[in-house]
């Protein structure tokens, strides 16, 4: 299978943010992480600070060699009608993921407008979270 | 005459969108019926997921080579104050279109901020949005 | 063709209200002016400001020898179900039209209760507006 | 026992619309099984698409010669003040009644102001809500 | 001078409702009382349960021989945009009466749509605030 | 036929409660009531203060032996999700009565988080209410 | 009758404030204005911009010498849950009176706590709402 | 490893309720499922339609025996500040699980109370909600 | 006099909380200790985490061996309108108790749905709030 | 121990307001029962109806010969973020008493801005509050 | 150049609060600075704790022997709309200071009533923000 | 010293904007201005309308060689969670200023996201913002 892993804004950097919150790996080490964990499957790594950059990959799957996008949408998550809307035009498996737990932070957080369209979330498990969202993502491209 | 004809994310995609809501058509489709119906003006037809890129277009308006805006902002229509904050910036004519009825939709989409500073908005009527928007600016522009 | 125009209350005012937003044309004048550019067509005008003989003339539809609907609620646009609900009985063409752009005004002209219910909404062109109205409304039969 | 049967807009066409909402008696139908259901009471059905023909229809009450009002008050139920003043000013029973159930639909359908100074609100049990309507009806006239 | 005294709905059982509230006079007796106490002045009287009327009442004012307008607007006061669409048309002064407070009353008489394109608003003191409301107005025409 | 009268917390202290806003009977006189009225039809009363009974008792309906419910969910109609997804699972016909007027109350007994998913809504009849949800159930039944 | 006649914060500046909104009287032209009028009258004259001080003058009412109270409360008006817990504890008629119109202002200025208990609210007529407002005093005294 | 699966209201009828939305495996098909795949675990499940036994299961933990809490609070999710309050109490890792995507839903499902207070929450993955929601407290354990 | 002392969700972990919030003693040295500080009463503790329980409580107060109640809702507090209701059927003394102060914390705990119908309510010190609540308790017994 | 019991706006006229909701006790009855019953203790009453003095004699306590505030702010306890600010510089134990219960009244009554920052709130028992007040402190005193 | 400085309730314990949020600068500390920094300049340090008192400073501007207002309005910045209004009537630079940044604070210090009529705003550079402002108005002064 | 001055969307066309809201100067002439009046300091001018270049200037900001940022976000203030998510990742100075007076502008511009972790805000003193945002920053660094 073949995975589409998108990243939102300040991605980048984990690892060097506030670790208390993010822990302390970097976004290449989860890259490492997940292809040395699902060796069988191959993954595509996408992180953009761009809102644009991120419906693009979107559309990108619309080309039918993606499996499934497991996608962590960063600050995007409360308020980008516009990824909402490319989720909207995907039909493959899409599972969110957050690192920290959205529901225990700012009131602003609480609210996933890009989950309203994806299948499902997984919020707060750390680095950990991208492992299960790949896990779901199997199950629901096998029950296709 | 010559219209800029501004297109928001996801709207490269049109035609492949959910057939009941969007339509059939394609952007270029839309772009040739455009040309055709109106043989003796000229067109510029953009198209970005980018919100930047939609800001820089409307600022090439200054330049003084068009002379009226068509626009679909698509999600940014409901959030973006930086495109509000362009579109001040310009006084040629300025019409909003939305392929879909904005207010027969879900309640986040009935609000235009975009709109408060466009001279109208025509929104529900397919691809013939675009159609009827060049017709209003034509008029808009006969008027000053 | 065989089209209603209904207009909700003060509209029979129409050219003596404030010029800068409404203009200075008169009812009688977007009459003749639609009859005039719509010769091949048939137009009904009502106007009142009795919220019930403009459920009244929704009503009438019904009867089958009506077209399409292009109307300008007024201030019966952003509160009234009454007529919401009348709209839900009419399957022909339904099209709103309003002089001024409501998305541009004080923030209780934003919303539009009846709009839910109607195929698009044209804001914002003047008396223009009717007429894009009219052309929207041909272009809905004719997609039947 | 005589009885006001009061109904606001657009109820002058139940049976014609929407089916699955409103079910496929007609107004007159309704008044037919009223009275066959309680031939030993006197019926005045009123309907008007007028908020004012209503109010005027409630203030006839205070002759004194009807013994209770069961009243659908269709749009109006949500927004007028009006009805809910008039309603205030008779002491007879008072009976809301809904064809459907106003609290399983739209969000701005869930609030009665006219049912605040009604004796009680039946709500969702189609035509059948006009029979149990009289039927309370004549129960709060027993106790008084 | 000549008045025009408009009263919105309810207000023709004036004195046989909730005496607490609204006083023991009927709406003839402060008419005769008006009449009598500004014996140089003439008043027209109009009382309407139908918004439409009121609408059309104000609009006569556009006839030029009105001098002022003295309006108790009932339960249309907190929603009608009509009516306030209504009086935008009209230039002479325009003063609000109400009999009872409405700011000491239920939270949603608190508001006043009307009262926003009124001169000035007279609450609470009786049958006597049509007193006063015809003395501001007066003052008001003097002023011209 | 057999009727499962669910009723919520405070209802076994009926007749003991204010009685200008709940009447004098108690809950085993509506019982008695309810026998008498409807002599061919069996009825099971459940009354508690605890939500996760009511819930075990709704559930009981899936096996198949009751044909109506008519349930008064007290101070749990305002708030209840878990009662609100129990009455999901179960299509018999399913009719909520109150012995007040919940509109005519406190604003946050206005809203009903379980009549969502009821067929219909009953109140403000005292106890007459039971008799009359009783009567709507068994119209209910007989037009499955 | 003698007359307490309080001012608010401010409206020692009266006459040299915006002069559209305020006019161009000075509050003690309004003290004069108000003495010649009413001759027969004694007038005290309050203004602070001290909330305390305000409360201590209508404490000071409870001596039993003053008749009624005019006020003008400023920009407390909107706000002061002190100013109106004292004047719950005064029985004599209490008249509010504003110089511009607080419906046609700001929506912070829509709302009146201290109105909620005074007899009523005189608002918009520029100094004359001070005369009316001893007006309205006077035959509010006459009433009890 | 020992795990509390606690499940709350309705979810006794697992595989009985609306298939599309949750699927048609029972809870006790989730038990087995959820032993079988891991085998080298004990695994305690409780299901209760009573907030009341579920916070008492919480409370359970507190005797050491329990390595993490795996739970769906189903309709308590969204307002149960007991159930929040309980699981402050404990410290051994707790994982929100739901079959179906809460941000998907009702508004009123779209808030998780009980979620602040725990590591993280899977919403949307049907029964791989829960075998997910292991995997994350077996993670979230061995950080420990 | 005999008290019954309530106790809602979680009190029975008192203790074992967050110290800082909730300090270091039980709810059976609570009782103890209110044991000793009124030697000549008598106390009945209840506690528990079934709103159903507190509300049979509740109810049992009615048998008249009780003289008055003092009460911790704990989480139910904020949205237990069945809890409220039961308050209401009961005339002895209720005081309502909270070791932390309510005003200080999450937003959700400002406000108390229970103690709109309790007598008085004391927050924040501690368990010392319990021995504050029975000695006001006995001063309300004494007033009657 | 030295206690300064500071009183807001309008209590100077404790024992002439509402008797139901005030009592008849003037703040010099509270003041000699407090020095009554805590004979061994100092106090320094002080009332004001400036925000201002109270600030001042906030401040006051900073010179360190008081022991602890107990505090009925009035009417400023819902709104006056200056007298929060003041207390927040305050290191003794601070106790808020109210008369009435606050949670019983106005909605606008039910927050209290200065409780955030007070360690605890007595409301609801008559001037008994702040005898448990005084009460109150001593503990916190004594805990320190 | 001669300057108002302006401090609210509060502010003449700085120094002596919270040093993390406020530093440890004294009022007379930034008075002595601003001497010393602008020594070219003449300054007026007000400091006050009441809200009439800053109300009688701002109208002495009126007597036009001050250059320019700087003030920290401390917690009447979010609520007072008697200091709104006082503003409006001073047409010299007005600049506000903040010593904290209110925008990383409590929700209700995000906005500001006073700001709307200050030329702008300072916030958060410690005592600082008096430099700064004071350097603001100098360069508003130059420009008028 | 370095500094990196970001400017968000439209600021490119300074100069060319409302001349009322934003003055006349263009955005070089303010990087001229700052370039001469700090002569000592090296400045880095970035402007973009792509919401993620922004993100991208400010995470360059970690290689380490700036000393402070001095920032105008133009639109992107109100809105933007993924810009506030950045700049917690930097622990220089961070400056906001901004051209207009954002709090006596529409409602939307009041709340500042990105301000939240900001150092301090600037706001409403034309392109003088940036001079004093950069004497804030120098201020900033010298206190580390």
């Amino acid at each position: 299978m073949k995975f589409l892993i998108l990243n939102g804004p300040n991605l980048n950097l984990l690892g060097q943010r506030d670790e208390a919150t993010y822990g302390s790996e970097t976004l290449s080490e989860i890259e490492n992480h997940l292809r040395e964990s699902y060796s069988d499957h191959d993954f595509i790594f996408v992180q953009s600070n761009h809102e644009g950059d991120l419906i693009d990959a979107i559309h990108s799957v619309r080309s039918g060699t993606i499996d499934a996008i497991v996608a962590n949408w960063g600050g995007f998550t409360h308020s980008s009608v516009a990824i909402h809307d490319a989720l909207e035009l995907v039909s493959i498996p899409k599972v969110e993921v957050h690192i920290s737990n959205i529901h225990a932070r700012e009131e602003f957080r609480e609210r996933s407008i890009t989950g309203k369209v994806m299948d499902g979330i997984i919020t707060g498990f750390g680095i950990n979270s991208y492992v299960l969202g790949v896990q779901a993502a199997l199950q629901l491209i096998s029950k296709k």
